[in-house]
Protein backbone atom coordinates (compact mmCIF):
# COMPACT_ATOMS: atom_id res chain seq x y z
CA UNK A 1 0.00 0.00 0.00
CA UNK A 2 1.05 3.68 -0.44
CA UNK A 3 1.09 6.15 1.89
CA UNK A 4 -1.89 7.52 0.36
CA UNK A 5 -3.80 4.43 0.44
CA UNK A 6 -2.75 3.79 3.82
CA UNK A 7 -3.91 7.10 4.78
CA UNK A 8 -7.03 6.84 3.41
CA UNK A 9 -7.98 3.76 5.68
CA UNK A 10 -6.78 5.10 8.58
CA UNK A 11 -9.57 8.10 7.97
CA UNK A 12 -12.05 5.23 6.99
CA UNK A 13 -11.46 3.24 9.79
CA UNK A 14 -9.95 5.46 12.95
CA UNK A 15 -12.51 8.54 11.92
CA UNK A 16 -11.55 9.78 15.68
CA UNK A 17 -7.67 9.09 15.44
CA UNK A 18 -6.54 9.87 12.26
CA UNK A 19 -8.41 12.72 10.79
CA UNK A 20 -7.08 16.39 9.40
CA UNK A 21 -5.25 18.74 12.32
CA UNK A 22 -5.34 15.27 14.24
CA UNK A 23 -1.35 16.49 14.54
CA UNK A 24 -0.11 12.48 12.78
CA UNK A 25 1.18 12.13 9.04
CA UNK A 26 2.70 9.75 7.15
CA UNK A 27 6.03 10.94 5.91
CA UNK A 28 7.35 7.99 3.44
CA UNK A 29 6.48 4.69 3.17
CA UNK A 30 8.41 1.66 1.66
CA UNK A 31 7.94 -1.87 2.12
CA UNK A 32 8.07 -2.59 5.63
CA UNK A 33 10.20 0.39 6.15
CA UNK A 34 8.38 4.28 6.85
CA UNK A 35 8.14 7.52 8.36
CA UNK A 36 5.94 9.21 10.46
CA UNK A 37 5.34 12.43 12.31
CA UNK A 38 3.76 13.86 15.39
CA UNK A 39 3.46 17.78 15.09
CA UNK A 40 4.31 19.32 18.33
CA UNK A 41 1.66 20.83 20.27
CA UNK A 42 2.17 22.14 24.23
CA UNK A 43 -0.75 19.96 25.25
CA UNK A 44 1.59 17.02 25.39
CA UNK A 45 3.88 18.01 27.47
CA UNK A 46 4.52 16.62 31.24
CA UNK A 47 6.48 18.26 33.84
CA UNK A 48 10.12 19.58 33.04
CA UNK A 49 8.87 20.75 29.86
CA UNK A 50 9.39 16.96 27.92
CA UNK A 51 6.75 15.51 25.69
CA UNK A 52 4.89 12.84 27.41
CA UNK A 53 5.89 9.15 27.47
CA UNK A 54 2.22 8.12 26.23
CA UNK A 55 2.31 10.87 23.08
CA UNK A 56 5.67 8.79 22.24
CA UNK A 57 3.94 5.33 22.53
CA UNK A 58 0.56 6.41 20.48
CA UNK A 59 3.24 8.11 17.60
CA UNK A 60 5.13 4.57 18.06
CA UNK A 61 2.08 2.28 17.58
CA UNK A 62 1.02 4.51 14.66
CA UNK A 63 4.48 4.32 12.49
CA UNK A 64 3.80 0.02 13.26
CA UNK A 65 0.43 0.00 12.00
CA UNK A 66 1.35 2.09 8.99
CA UNK A 67 4.76 -0.35 8.89
CA UNK A 68 2.78 -3.12 9.10
CA UNK A 69 -0.19 -2.11 6.52
CA UNK A 70 3.28 -1.07 3.55
CA UNK A 71 3.86 -4.84 4.08
CA UNK A 72 0.53 -6.74 4.40
CA UNK A 73 -1.69 -4.64 2.92
CA UNK A 74 -5.31 -3.77 4.46
CA UNK A 75 -5.95 -5.45 7.74
CA UNK A 76 -7.52 -2.97 9.99
CA UNK A 77 -8.26 -5.77 12.42
CA UNK A 78 -4.93 -7.11 13.17
CA UNK A 79 -4.30 -6.14 17.22
CA UNK A 80 -0.57 -5.44 18.94
CA UNK A 81 0.64 -8.29 21.07
CA UNK A 82 3.25 -6.64 22.72
CA UNK A 83 5.12 -3.18 22.98
CA UNK A 84 8.01 -2.42 24.79
CA UNK A 85 9.78 1.16 25.17
CA UNK A 86 13.14 2.70 26.25
CA UNK A 87 12.66 6.23 26.76
CA UNK A 88 16.54 7.23 25.95
CA UNK A 89 16.57 11.09 26.04
CA UNK A 90 14.22 14.10 26.88
CA UNK A 91 12.59 15.24 23.15
CA UNK A 92 13.21 18.70 22.35
CA UNK A 93 10.47 20.92 21.78
CA UNK A 94 9.45 20.28 18.51
CA UNK A 95 7.76 17.52 16.17
CA UNK A 96 8.85 14.31 16.67
CA UNK A 97 9.43 11.62 13.52
CA UNK A 98 9.34 7.85 14.07
CA UNK A 99 11.06 5.57 11.51
CA UNK A 100 9.55 1.86 11.56
CA UNK A 101 10.96 -0.87 10.16
CA UNK A 102 10.04 -4.11 10.56
CA UNK A 103 12.14 -7.57 11.19
CA UNK A 104 9.72 -10.41 10.82
CA UNK A 105 6.49 -10.19 8.22
CA UNK A 106 5.23 -13.99 9.21
CA UNK A 107 1.72 -15.08 8.31
CA UNK A 108 0.94 -14.39 11.99
CA UNK A 109 3.43 -11.77 13.34
CA UNK A 110 4.66 -8.98 12.03
CA UNK A 111 7.82 -7.61 14.34
CA UNK A 112 9.28 -4.31 13.89
CA UNK A 113 11.40 -1.57 15.50
CA UNK A 114 10.34 1.99 15.88
CA UNK A 115 13.25 4.88 16.38
CA UNK A 116 12.01 8.52 17.44
CA UNK A 117 14.06 11.28 16.86
CA UNK A 118 13.02 14.89 17.32
CA UNK A 119 12.88 16.90 14.10
CA UNK A 120 16.58 17.80 12.87
CA UNK A 121 18.43 16.21 15.57
CA UNK A 122 20.42 12.64 15.22
CA UNK A 123 19.96 11.02 18.57
CA UNK A 124 16.89 8.92 19.53
CA UNK A 125 14.94 10.00 22.10
CA UNK A 126 12.88 6.54 22.12
CA UNK A 127 13.33 2.83 20.97
CA UNK A 128 10.67 0.75 20.28
CA UNK A 129 10.03 -2.65 19.37
CA UNK A 130 6.42 -4.31 18.83
CA UNK A 131 4.41 -7.38 17.79
CA UNK A 132 0.87 -7.03 15.91
CA UNK A 133 -0.82 -10.56 15.71
CA UNK A 134 -2.45 -10.69 11.94
CA UNK A 135 -5.81 -12.28 11.80
CA UNK A 136 -6.19 -15.45 9.92
CA UNK A 137 -7.56 -15.52 6.30
CA UNK A 138 -10.70 -18.16 6.07
CA UNK B 1 1.83 9.91 49.81
CA UNK B 2 -2.75 9.46 49.87
CA UNK B 3 -5.44 9.14 47.01
CA UNK B 4 -5.98 13.48 47.93
CA UNK B 5 -2.50 14.29 47.83
CA UNK B 6 -1.06 12.47 44.67
CA UNK B 7 -4.16 14.11 42.81
CA UNK B 8 -3.63 17.59 44.45
CA UNK B 9 0.04 17.00 42.78
CA UNK B 10 -1.21 15.85 39.28
CA UNK B 11 -3.59 18.54 39.09
CA UNK B 12 -0.60 21.20 39.52
CA UNK B 13 1.99 19.94 37.81
CA UNK B 14 -0.09 18.61 34.53
CA UNK B 15 -2.82 21.08 34.32
CA UNK B 16 -2.90 19.49 30.54
CA UNK B 17 -3.75 15.78 31.42
CA UNK B 18 -5.06 15.71 35.03
CA UNK B 19 -8.11 17.98 35.27
CA UNK B 20 -11.86 17.43 36.17
CA UNK B 21 -13.60 15.80 33.16
CA UNK B 22 -10.27 14.18 31.82
CA UNK B 23 -11.82 10.38 32.48
CA UNK B 24 -8.74 9.84 34.80
CA UNK B 25 -8.91 8.89 38.59
CA UNK B 26 -7.36 7.56 41.58
CA UNK B 27 -9.31 4.84 43.22
CA UNK B 28 -7.14 3.73 45.92
CA UNK B 29 -3.75 4.02 47.06
CA UNK B 30 -1.84 1.67 49.72
CA UNK B 31 2.12 1.85 49.70
CA UNK B 32 3.33 0.67 46.51
CA UNK B 33 -0.14 -0.56 45.21
CA UNK B 34 -2.89 1.16 43.76
CA UNK B 35 -5.65 1.06 41.55
CA UNK B 36 -6.81 3.87 39.09
CA UNK B 37 -9.71 4.21 36.58
CA UNK B 38 -10.13 5.33 32.84
CA UNK B 39 -13.56 6.45 32.63
CA UNK B 40 -15.78 4.70 29.40
CA UNK B 41 -15.60 7.03 26.26
CA UNK B 42 -16.12 6.09 22.62
CA UNK B 43 -13.51 8.33 21.65
CA UNK B 44 -10.65 5.48 22.64
CA UNK B 45 -12.14 3.15 20.50
CA UNK B 46 -10.54 1.43 17.38
CA UNK B 47 -11.62 -0.65 14.45
CA UNK B 48 -13.56 -4.05 15.71
CA UNK B 49 -15.20 -1.76 18.28
CA UNK B 50 -12.11 -2.53 20.50
CA UNK B 51 -10.54 0.32 23.30
CA UNK B 52 -7.16 1.39 21.78
CA UNK B 53 -3.47 0.10 22.62
CA UNK B 54 -2.76 3.72 23.09
CA UNK B 55 -5.46 4.45 25.69
CA UNK B 56 -4.41 1.23 27.59
CA UNK B 57 -0.58 2.75 27.74
CA UNK B 58 -1.82 5.78 28.60
CA UNK B 59 -3.58 4.49 31.67
CA UNK B 60 -0.62 1.81 32.80
CA UNK B 61 1.71 4.62 32.82
CA UNK B 62 -1.10 6.81 34.63
CA UNK B 63 -0.81 4.12 37.58
CA UNK B 64 2.59 3.83 37.95
CA UNK B 65 3.38 7.10 38.31
CA UNK B 66 0.75 7.27 41.05
CA UNK B 67 2.20 4.19 42.86
CA UNK B 68 5.19 5.66 42.37
CA UNK B 69 4.83 8.86 44.00
CA UNK B 70 2.55 6.79 47.03
CA UNK B 71 5.93 5.09 47.68
CA UNK B 72 8.90 7.51 47.32
CA UNK B 73 6.56 10.92 47.48
CA UNK B 74 6.58 13.70 45.31
CA UNK B 75 8.72 13.11 42.43
CA UNK B 76 7.34 15.27 39.54
CA UNK B 77 10.88 14.85 37.73
CA UNK B 78 10.69 11.28 38.13
CA UNK B 79 10.77 9.57 34.24
CA UNK B 80 9.71 6.28 32.81
CA UNK B 81 13.05 4.71 31.52
CA UNK B 82 10.97 1.66 30.22
CA UNK B 83 7.52 0.09 29.60
CA UNK B 84 6.25 -3.48 28.18
CA UNK B 85 2.72 -4.15 27.27
CA UNK B 86 1.15 -7.13 26.58
CA UNK B 87 -2.01 -7.14 24.73
CA UNK B 88 -4.62 -10.22 26.27
CA UNK B 89 -7.81 -9.57 25.28
CA UNK B 90 -10.35 -7.35 23.75
CA UNK B 91 -11.79 -5.21 26.36
CA UNK B 92 -15.11 -4.40 26.55
CA UNK B 93 -16.92 -1.35 26.09
CA UNK B 94 -16.70 -0.18 29.88
CA UNK B 95 -13.97 1.72 32.26
CA UNK B 96 -10.84 0.69 32.35
CA UNK B 97 -9.24 -0.57 35.89
CA UNK B 98 -6.01 -0.54 35.86
CA UNK B 99 -4.12 -2.07 39.14
CA UNK B 100 -0.39 -0.90 39.66
CA UNK B 101 1.91 -3.14 42.91
CA UNK B 102 5.63 -2.04 42.83
CA UNK B 103 8.43 -4.73 42.58
CA UNK B 104 11.02 -2.92 43.48
CA UNK B 105 11.54 0.88 45.23
CA UNK B 106 14.88 1.35 45.11
CA UNK B 107 17.02 4.58 45.90
CA UNK B 108 17.64 5.20 41.29
CA UNK B 109 15.09 2.72 39.98
CA UNK B 110 11.31 2.14 41.22
CA UNK B 111 10.26 -1.11 39.05
CA UNK B 112 6.49 -2.33 39.13
CA UNK B 113 3.61 -4.25 37.02
CA UNK B 114 -0.12 -3.00 36.28
CA UNK B 115 -2.87 -5.63 35.55
CA UNK B 116 -5.66 -3.44 33.77
CA UNK B 117 -9.21 -5.25 33.53
CA UNK B 118 -12.47 -4.03 32.02
CA UNK B 119 -14.92 -2.72 34.94
CA UNK B 120 -16.94 -5.86 36.57
CA UNK B 121 -14.60 -8.40 34.78
CA UNK B 122 -12.07 -10.40 36.35
CA UNK B 123 -9.47 -11.33 32.82
CA UNK B 124 -6.57 -9.00 32.27
CA UNK B 125 -7.33 -7.18 28.98
CA UNK B 126 -3.40 -5.92 29.41
CA UNK B 127 -0.12 -6.45 31.47
CA UNK B 128 2.32 -4.10 32.09
CA UNK B 129 5.68 -3.90 33.16
CA UNK B 130 7.45 -0.40 33.76
CA UNK B 131 10.62 1.46 35.68
CA UNK B 132 10.93 4.50 36.80
CA UNK B 133 14.20 6.52 37.10
CA UNK B 134 13.98 8.55 40.11
CA UNK B 135 16.61 12.00 40.20
CA UNK B 136 19.03 12.17 42.86
CA UNK B 137 18.71 14.76 45.46
CA UNK B 138 21.44 17.02 45.77
CA UNK C 1 -0.61 -32.72 31.87
CA UNK C 2 0.87 -33.43 35.33
CA UNK C 3 4.33 -33.17 36.71
CA UNK C 4 5.56 -36.25 35.95
CA UNK C 5 4.15 -36.51 32.62
CA UNK C 6 5.34 -33.31 31.44
CA UNK C 7 9.30 -34.39 33.25
CA UNK C 8 8.87 -37.23 31.02
CA UNK C 9 8.57 -35.34 27.70
CA UNK C 10 11.28 -33.12 28.48
CA UNK C 11 13.51 -36.06 28.60
CA UNK C 12 12.93 -37.43 25.39
CA UNK C 13 12.60 -34.00 23.93
CA UNK C 14 15.63 -32.33 25.53
CA UNK C 15 17.83 -35.30 26.93
CA UNK C 16 20.43 -32.29 26.67
CA UNK C 17 18.99 -29.88 28.79
CA UNK C 18 16.31 -31.89 30.92
CA UNK C 19 18.70 -34.76 32.20
CA UNK C 20 19.21 -36.23 36.09
CA UNK C 21 21.58 -34.15 37.43
CA UNK C 22 20.72 -31.20 35.21
CA UNK C 23 19.88 -28.86 38.09
CA UNK C 24 16.31 -28.47 36.97
CA UNK C 25 13.32 -29.61 38.77
CA UNK C 26 9.77 -29.54 38.36
CA UNK C 27 8.20 -28.78 41.80
CA UNK C 28 4.60 -28.30 41.85
CA UNK C 29 2.09 -28.66 38.33
CA UNK C 30 -1.78 -26.47 38.10
CA UNK C 31 -3.43 -25.74 35.25
CA UNK C 32 -1.47 -22.83 34.33
CA UNK C 33 0.29 -22.44 37.44
CA UNK C 34 3.53 -24.14 38.13
CA UNK C 35 6.81 -24.32 40.24
CA UNK C 36 10.34 -24.97 39.42
CA UNK C 37 13.77 -24.66 40.99
CA UNK C 38 17.04 -24.39 39.51
CA UNK C 39 19.59 -26.20 41.86
CA UNK C 40 22.45 -23.27 43.59
CA UNK C 41 25.73 -24.28 41.62
CA UNK C 42 29.10 -21.73 41.75
CA UNK C 43 29.65 -22.31 38.32
CA UNK C 44 26.62 -19.73 37.74
CA UNK C 45 27.78 -17.08 39.55
CA UNK C 46 29.24 -13.71 38.22
CA UNK C 47 31.26 -10.96 39.97
CA UNK C 48 30.25 -9.52 42.65
CA UNK C 49 28.74 -12.99 43.68
CA UNK C 50 25.62 -12.91 42.38
CA UNK C 51 23.69 -15.23 39.77
CA UNK C 52 24.11 -14.65 36.72
CA UNK C 53 21.39 -13.06 34.45
CA UNK C 54 21.32 -16.04 31.51
CA UNK C 55 21.10 -18.89 34.55
CA UNK C 56 17.71 -16.74 35.32
CA UNK C 57 16.53 -16.06 32.05
CA UNK C 58 17.10 -20.10 31.01
CA UNK C 59 15.16 -20.65 34.39
CA UNK C 60 12.44 -18.39 33.48
CA UNK C 61 11.91 -19.92 30.19
CA UNK C 62 12.21 -23.24 31.32
CA UNK C 63 9.11 -22.27 34.30
CA UNK C 64 6.96 -20.59 30.98
CA UNK C 65 7.46 -24.20 29.48
CA UNK C 66 5.76 -26.22 32.03
CA UNK C 67 3.51 -23.92 32.57
CA UNK C 68 2.37 -23.98 28.68
CA UNK C 69 2.52 -28.27 28.55
CA UNK C 70 0.43 -27.75 31.70
CA UNK C 71 -2.20 -25.92 30.05
CA UNK C 72 -2.55 -26.55 26.37
CA UNK C 73 -0.83 -30.59 26.94
CA UNK C 74 2.34 -31.85 24.95
CA UNK C 75 3.48 -29.25 22.46
CA UNK C 76 7.28 -29.68 22.15
CA UNK C 77 7.37 -27.50 18.84
CA UNK C 78 5.72 -24.76 20.53
CA UNK C 79 8.24 -22.16 20.25
CA UNK C 80 8.76 -18.29 22.48
CA UNK C 81 8.02 -14.87 20.15
CA UNK C 82 8.88 -12.34 23.03
CA UNK C 83 10.49 -13.03 26.75
CA UNK C 84 11.23 -9.27 29.03
CA UNK C 85 13.34 -9.23 31.88
CA UNK C 86 13.26 -7.39 35.10
CA UNK C 87 15.95 -8.08 37.10
CA UNK C 88 15.17 -6.77 40.46
CA UNK C 89 17.80 -7.69 43.33
CA UNK C 90 20.90 -9.76 43.37
CA UNK C 91 19.78 -13.64 44.48
CA UNK C 92 21.31 -15.01 47.25
CA UNK C 93 23.75 -18.10 46.84
CA UNK C 94 20.88 -20.52 47.36
CA UNK C 95 18.59 -22.25 45.08
CA UNK C 96 16.20 -20.05 42.45
CA UNK C 97 12.55 -20.85 42.66
CA UNK C 98 10.58 -19.63 39.81
CA UNK C 99 6.37 -19.24 39.66
CA UNK C 100 4.74 -19.13 36.66
CA UNK C 101 0.95 -18.18 36.07
CA UNK C 102 -0.07 -17.92 32.49
CA UNK C 103 -2.57 -15.10 32.09
CA UNK C 104 -3.62 -15.75 28.76
CA UNK C 105 -4.47 -19.15 26.99
CA UNK C 106 -5.01 -18.72 23.39
CA UNK C 107 -5.71 -20.66 20.27
CA UNK C 108 -2.00 -19.25 18.84
CA UNK C 109 -0.69 -17.50 21.71
CA UNK C 110 0.13 -17.88 25.66
CA UNK C 111 1.13 -15.50 27.59
CA UNK C 112 2.46 -15.91 31.40
CA UNK C 113 4.38 -14.22 33.92
CA UNK C 114 7.36 -15.72 35.90
CA UNK C 115 8.69 -14.26 39.36
CA UNK C 116 12.06 -15.72 40.61
CA UNK C 117 12.99 -15.79 44.12
CA UNK C 118 15.61 -16.98 46.15
CA UNK C 119 15.11 -20.27 48.12
CA UNK C 120 13.85 -19.00 51.85
CA UNK C 121 13.33 -15.45 50.62
CA UNK C 122 9.88 -13.10 49.96
CA UNK C 123 11.06 -11.00 47.60
CA UNK C 124 11.90 -11.43 44.26
CA UNK C 125 14.96 -11.25 42.06
CA UNK C 126 13.64 -10.84 38.81
CA UNK C 127 10.31 -10.75 37.10
CA UNK C 128 9.66 -12.15 33.42
CA UNK C 129 6.57 -11.80 30.90
CA UNK C 130 6.53 -14.20 27.92
CA UNK C 131 4.72 -15.06 24.81
CA UNK C 132 4.74 -18.72 23.13
CA UNK C 133 3.15 -19.51 20.00
CA UNK C 134 1.56 -22.61 19.99
CA UNK C 135 1.91 -24.44 16.14
CA UNK C 136 -1.77 -24.66 14.64
CA UNK C 137 -2.84 -28.15 14.41
CA UNK C 138 -3.36 -29.30 11.12
CA UNK D 1 38.66 -0.31 25.52
CA UNK D 2 39.95 -3.02 22.94
CA UNK D 3 38.81 -6.37 22.37
CA UNK D 4 41.65 -8.09 23.66
CA UNK D 5 41.63 -5.97 26.67
CA UNK D 6 37.78 -6.71 27.59
CA UNK D 7 38.76 -10.20 26.66
CA UNK D 8 41.52 -10.09 29.36
CA UNK D 9 39.04 -8.33 31.81
CA UNK D 10 36.29 -11.30 30.80
CA UNK D 11 38.95 -14.17 31.41
CA UNK D 12 40.20 -12.44 34.68
CA UNK D 13 36.35 -11.60 36.35
CA UNK D 14 34.56 -14.42 34.52
CA UNK D 15 36.33 -17.30 34.79
CA UNK D 16 33.23 -19.72 34.72
CA UNK D 17 31.77 -18.24 31.64
CA UNK D 18 34.88 -16.91 29.52
CA UNK D 19 37.53 -19.22 28.80
CA UNK D 20 39.66 -20.43 26.17
CA UNK D 21 37.04 -22.99 24.31
CA UNK D 22 33.88 -21.95 26.54
CA UNK D 23 32.43 -21.22 22.18
CA UNK D 24 32.21 -17.32 22.97
CA UNK D 25 34.24 -14.94 21.06
CA UNK D 26 34.74 -10.96 20.53
CA UNK D 27 35.35 -10.74 17.17
CA UNK D 28 34.95 -6.30 16.55
CA UNK D 29 34.94 -3.57 19.29
CA UNK D 30 34.45 0.07 17.98
CA UNK D 31 32.94 2.73 20.24
CA UNK D 32 29.35 0.98 21.86
CA UNK D 33 29.51 -1.15 18.43
CA UNK D 34 30.90 -4.62 18.89
CA UNK D 35 30.25 -8.31 16.92
CA UNK D 36 30.32 -10.98 19.30
CA UNK D 37 30.26 -15.11 18.22
CA UNK D 38 28.74 -18.49 19.71
CA UNK D 39 30.38 -21.29 18.43
CA UNK D 40 27.69 -23.66 17.25
CA UNK D 41 27.78 -26.19 19.41
CA UNK D 42 24.81 -29.58 18.99
CA UNK D 43 23.96 -29.24 22.87
CA UNK D 44 22.70 -26.35 22.46
CA UNK D 45 19.95 -27.92 20.12
CA UNK D 46 16.42 -27.62 20.63
CA UNK D 47 13.11 -29.92 19.55
CA UNK D 48 12.58 -28.99 15.90
CA UNK D 49 16.78 -28.94 15.81
CA UNK D 50 16.89 -25.53 15.97
CA UNK D 51 19.15 -23.31 18.65
CA UNK D 52 17.54 -22.93 22.02
CA UNK D 53 16.08 -19.39 23.18
CA UNK D 54 18.63 -19.54 26.70
CA UNK D 55 21.24 -19.67 24.29
CA UNK D 56 20.70 -16.79 22.36
CA UNK D 57 19.81 -14.81 25.57
CA UNK D 58 22.88 -15.47 26.64
CA UNK D 59 24.63 -14.67 24.10
CA UNK D 60 22.68 -11.06 23.54
CA UNK D 61 23.58 -10.21 27.29
CA UNK D 62 27.20 -11.34 26.10
CA UNK D 63 27.38 -8.91 23.77
CA UNK D 64 25.63 -5.80 25.44
CA UNK D 65 28.49 -6.87 27.97
CA UNK D 66 31.32 -6.31 25.72
CA UNK D 67 29.26 -3.13 24.19
CA UNK D 68 28.77 -1.35 27.05
CA UNK D 69 32.92 -2.21 28.52
CA UNK D 70 33.96 -0.54 25.04
CA UNK D 71 32.14 2.59 25.94
CA UNK D 72 32.01 2.77 28.99
CA UNK D 73 35.54 1.39 30.34
CA UNK D 74 35.60 -1.87 32.92
CA UNK D 75 32.80 -1.89 35.02
CA UNK D 76 32.56 -5.48 36.15
CA UNK D 77 30.17 -4.19 38.65
CA UNK D 78 27.81 -3.16 36.11
CA UNK D 79 24.54 -5.25 36.08
CA UNK D 80 21.54 -5.89 33.61
CA UNK D 81 18.28 -4.28 34.41
CA UNK D 82 16.13 -5.23 31.57
CA UNK D 83 16.64 -7.35 28.76
CA UNK D 84 13.60 -7.60 26.12
CA UNK D 85 14.12 -10.21 23.28
CA UNK D 86 11.80 -10.84 20.30
CA UNK D 87 12.33 -14.63 18.46
CA UNK D 88 12.31 -13.78 14.48
CA UNK D 89 13.43 -17.15 12.85
CA UNK D 90 14.49 -20.51 13.33
CA UNK D 91 18.28 -20.31 13.70
CA UNK D 92 20.20 -22.51 11.14
CA UNK D 93 22.89 -25.10 12.69
CA UNK D 94 25.50 -22.80 12.45
CA UNK D 95 27.27 -20.17 14.21
CA UNK D 96 25.61 -17.25 15.72
CA UNK D 97 27.03 -13.66 15.30
CA UNK D 98 25.55 -10.78 17.68
CA UNK D 99 26.12 -7.05 16.57
CA UNK D 100 25.27 -4.61 19.87
CA UNK D 101 25.10 -1.17 19.43
CA UNK D 102 24.39 1.27 22.17
CA UNK D 103 21.77 3.97 22.05
CA UNK D 104 22.13 5.68 25.14
CA UNK D 105 25.26 5.64 27.36
CA UNK D 106 24.24 7.72 30.62
CA UNK D 107 26.30 8.09 33.51
CA UNK D 108 24.03 5.65 35.18
CA UNK D 109 21.90 3.86 32.08
CA UNK D 110 23.44 2.26 29.44
CA UNK D 111 20.85 1.07 26.78
CA UNK D 112 21.27 -0.90 23.40
CA UNK D 113 20.19 -3.10 20.91
CA UNK D 114 21.55 -6.42 19.34
CA UNK D 115 21.05 -8.32 16.73
CA UNK D 116 21.37 -12.03 16.26
CA UNK D 117 21.94 -13.87 12.83
CA UNK D 118 22.83 -17.31 11.73
CA UNK D 119 26.51 -16.91 10.42
CA UNK D 120 26.44 -16.14 6.74
CA UNK D 121 23.20 -15.16 6.35
CA UNK D 122 21.12 -11.81 6.35
CA UNK D 123 17.90 -12.31 7.82
CA UNK D 124 18.20 -11.74 11.92
CA UNK D 125 16.98 -15.02 14.16
CA UNK D 126 16.36 -12.80 17.04
CA UNK D 127 16.52 -8.78 18.39
CA UNK D 128 17.42 -7.81 21.80
CA UNK D 129 17.14 -4.28 23.48
CA UNK D 130 18.93 -4.09 27.16
CA UNK D 131 19.73 -1.64 30.06
CA UNK D 132 23.05 -1.65 31.96
CA UNK D 133 23.18 0.20 35.39
CA UNK D 134 26.03 1.59 36.15
CA UNK D 135 27.48 1.87 39.91
CA UNK D 136 28.01 5.46 41.21
CA UNK D 137 31.50 5.74 41.31
CA UNK D 138 32.55 7.20 44.90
Amino acid sequence: MSADEIGELLSAEFPQAFFPGCGLSIERVDYGDVSVCRQYHEEHLRPGGTISGPTMMELADFAMYVAMFSAVGPQPLAVTTNLNINFLRKPAAADLIADARLMKVGKRLVVGEVTIRSAGRDEPVAHVTSTYSIPQQR
